[in-house]
């Protein structure tokens, strides 16, 4: 039921019922937005600071420019609930039985005005300068604008966007939405030059984007919305690329979010009276922590070379207190995954230790240096990879890639542990050894703190856990406990392959002469994963194979876990089934 | 045998030796290393304008620090030929009969001076920090330089690292070759910074560097040796981050070199008297230019919505005709494959057609743009990508992972022709097609100008292309010759499967009842390929599957493709023997 049944913004059913209001009313406006994104987030969590700070740039986008046919792409697009709440959708806010009816993100399946399923930083540039050129092509008219973050400036792509929107000879404007953080604290040079332009009203002679040949504008206040409309209105028209530089405050109408714009960028629901969260923390330590207390350990106990490294996502780690506790050994870049690698490259190439921290989905902008700075050059890289699974997630962020790109490089090993002890012991070796780069797949599933642990994860032999006939189970990292059901129900042998793309080919031998059927169980996209290695290196022999995992397509927030499984042919039954299936069908 | 016994430079052994010189010598040494170059180059081919702009920087920079303690890193490293002479390898130019025992990049395993296998672009400011930040944290004191031309630094890797290459602590020094050319010419808002530097003698007050925090010099004329000597002495101890802005030029020295940067980049084997090329044109067109060919027919056939996208690489495809034929319908983003492709997305968003024009290995670069921003929004993208295949390339330049990131991708589809004709034929469905992302992958062995080709390639049928028993062969793309030899020695049947990601079930359960052994062939890396999509499907069944494709691991120029061949057990002679072997046992 709609909560706010007396709110301005029931009357809001698309941009064109803006156009109408004064400013009192829309700045009556931008306080329920507010409202409704505290109230939402408090209930079911979601984006906070970056949405709370748009609030008046948003209102007046819509109020200056004419949208559809105007094109905004808001880059992330994790600062959209007030554009959806404006373009048709604030029903999915007004009333909690309609908070899963909307997206987080921009989704084109949703609505028009909504160009592309978003969900990374720093491609709003490109994708707006590729429209616009389209446009000034296709002899259109419509009016361009990109919307970035200044934590989303530190990716090298939004530069190389800026270079080349700079040579756009038709209207193109970049909104640069300075709030003076990215997830975490912005990082780099970039902000020295930023930091000087808002202290000097936008007239710093050391001007970056002025120096990329940009036309350039500052806005003091970009949650004024008197000044917000004002500077649209006047660069509405410009029929040349302009920089539109706009000092917003993150987390505005929200004190604690304010406070610590880190712990406010996105919010777990939250009790509206102290802002305290809802919901107990976990027992015990998560697969992060585990990874954080290792690499930790190491250093107490003399590592002294270890350097771990982020790109801009400490808290997916929880390596805030690792970096108060070890503030020599932790460096942020910033959102630039692809330096990072490299970065951590060159620290192993003069004989330090490097951990990356990285997020599965983010990390794919960094193939290139994970194969050309590393793989090639054969450097100990220690990687640890969050996120890496089959998961309900939005589509721009399923982390079911990474093994992919990873586990098909050379020098790689890609580890992938099945116990929280299975994972600090494969991180102390990978700490340990120089054969090459090491990644480990952090459990993204439910997995036991206790379980079996190797003396060293050189040489990869599978591990049996459990004995039984016909059929041999390989379950890769935590789809060992799935592995370990299906193996109950059928009597089946299962076995810990240890890595995605490290063959145990004795064993394999072995158990193509003893099975009717080897299964592999892996969290991942089928499609060039540890699976269809199996299949193949056992192709020519009569053994039977059978692989499981999911579907290479891209899954979004529509569909549950669950239901994401049954889809893939993935839950126990369906997989005792199958294999049930084959085995009655050779006999 | 030594053509030049008399050089000074048959006495620098390292350039210890070259710390005894005075500057005349010095400058007899340079005049002697440009000479090498050309004689070298004309004999064999190599880099060319690079090298020869580069001569008095290197010198200058072995007379000043103190290699291989103090380290420097070369951006691309493709401009190493006076380092190389300089420290201990000069045999492999004084003497025609050494030319290929010195690699053609930086190359550990070849010299101590050497840190890094490295041959893309933009990486060395990441990892020189990374190197930086290890000095510090393990208490050194070495020096550490990297040297990024301009064409470099507009990829986006190279701001990402300058980023945090200006929150170092300690000594770090950033040279910044400006020759005011990249492969292509330099494109983007970037050479307006470095053209007004330049103009002001590094005085405007516009300038990145300072803007990032950068301490910053300028060196007016870095091909003259005093002048950069003397920089490098002033700068040689400095305690922080610094731009060494120096400007040189490109060619200097060989004049046809200065007059046609672009063509004098790289260069084929050439004859000094009149810089002619020595071989003779292949006869007939190539795959890239029939790429490029069928994508000018269809604009003069009224597709006005075209638009050709390179990266920084038009020699590679010949685009520099159409460029000049078509110039709307061209587009050059520089060294900035991250933005090439989601420029491409949005064009593609826009109602515009986009060609991609991408060359495997630097493709690399956008595995996130090819899945978040193309695939995940299904856009119809049209993606043209030369260099796929196995070759007796640099190890940091094989061509045998794009079709693993891409085609393990959702919604991509990747064919793969094993004709021109089927090229020509796949591109021009491409172009009319509005499913979603098409990938081309041209071949990189020589393949028939004609053969049959299809109405549409949108659903996948593979085509039968020789009747055999037994044993059916899918042989992909450009293997389809290999593939037809090896058929008509078994008796085989031969497929043409005509996609790397799509699979035909239909035929291939048909395969599975009518044939013994079914065979995949592709010119990939096997891990991650098509042959294991294949292997995987037919496993839980009978048949006999056995896939032929190159070991996960990286060759270098040490091989040649016949050896690779050998190697990976991928000979005509040794398929032929596998698979009757296979067929033996059998029986």
């Amino acid at each position: 039921m709609n909560q706010h049944p007396e709110y301005l913004l029931n009357k809001i059913k698309s941009p064109a019922d803006l156009k109408v209001l004064n400013l009192e009313e829309m700045t009556q406006l931008a306080a329920e937005i507010r409202q409704l994104i505290i109230e939402k987030d408090a209930a079911v969590g979601g984006h906070l600071g970056p949405d709370l700070g748009i609030v008046e740039l948003t209102i007046a986008y819509h109020y200056v420019f004419s949208a559809p046919t105007d094109k905004i792409v808001w880059d992330v697009s994790h600062q959209t609930y007030p554009h959806k709440m404006l373009t048709g959708r604030a029903y999915a806010w007004l009333d909690p039985e309609a908070y899963d009816k909307v997206t987080p993100y921009t989704n084109p399946d949703e609505s028009p005005y909504d160009y592309y399923a978003i969900g990374h930083t720093s491609t709003s540039v490109s994708l707006a300068t590729g429209m616009a050129k389209a446009r000034d092509l296709l002899g259109g008219s419509e009016k361009i604008m990109a919307v970035i973050g200044d934590g989303s400036l530190t990716g090298g792509m939004a530069y190389e966007g800026l270079n080349n929107a700079a040579m756009e000879k038709g209207n193109l404007v970049i909104v640069v939405n300075d709030n003076q953080w990215s997830i975490d604290k912005n990082v780099g040079g970039l902000t020295t030059a930023l930091a000087k332009l808002r202290a000097s009203q936008g007239q710093d002679p050391e001007n970056p984007f002025k120096a990329f040949g940009f036309d350039y504008r500052y806005v003091a206040d970009g949650n004024d919305l008197e000044s917000m409309i004002k500077a649209f209105q006047e660069i509405r028209d410009v029929d040349h690329p302009l920089v539109l530089h706009v000092n917003t405050l993150k987390g505005k109408g929200y004190e604690p979010a304010i406070r610590d714009e880190e712990g406010h960028h996105w919010v777990r629901p939250f009790n509206l009276t102290d802002d305290s969260p809802k919901a107990a923390p976990a027992a015990g330590p998560s697969a992060a922590q585990v990874a954080v207390n290792t690499v930790a350990g190491a250093i107490d106990a003399g590592k002294n070379s270890i350097m771990a490294i982020t790109a801009a996502i400490p808290g997916v780690f929880g390596l805030d207190s690792f970096k108060k506790a070890y503030p020599d050994h932790y460096t942020d870049v910033g959102i630039a995954e692809q330096d990072s690698v490299a970065f951590a490259a060159g620290f192993a190439k003069a004989g330090g230790r490097p951990v990356l921290f990285e997020n599965s989905t983010f990390l794919q902008r960094a193939f290139d240096q994970l194969s050309h700075d590393v793989a090639a050059n054969q450097l100990p890289v220690v990687m640890i990879v969050a996120g890496g699974g089959i998961s309900a997630n939005s589509k721009t962020h399923v982390g079911v890639f990474d093994q992919v790109m990873i586990s098909n490089l050379p020098n790689w090993k890609y580890l992938a542990p099945s116990s929280l002890a299975e994972e600090k012991a494969m991180i102390n070796w990978a700490l340990e050894q120089k054969d090459g780069p090491v990644a480990i797949k952090l459990p993204v599933r439910p997995v036991p703190a206790e379980g079996p642990v190797l003396e060293g994860y050189r040489h990869i032999h599978y591990q049996k856990r459990r004995a039984g006939k016909q059929t041999a189970i390989l379950a890769l990292g935590d789809m060992q406990k799935m592995g370990r059901e299906v193996a109950e129900a059928l009597d089946a042998s299962l076995y810990d392959p240890l890595a995605a793309n490290v063959l145990d080919t004795d064993c394999l031998d072995h158990l193509a002469r003893h099975y009717q059927v080897i299964v592999t169980l892996e969290d991942n996209v089928l499609d060039g994963g540890f699976g269809q290695k199996v299949a193949s290196y056992l192709a020519d022999r009569p053994v039977l194979v059978k692989n499981f995992g999911e579907k290479r397509e891209y899954t979004d927030v529509d569909q549950s876990y669950e239901q994401i499984l049954v889809r893939n042919q993935l839950t126990v039954k369906q997989i005792t089934g199958s294999i049930s299936r084959l085995l009655n069908e050779q006999e």
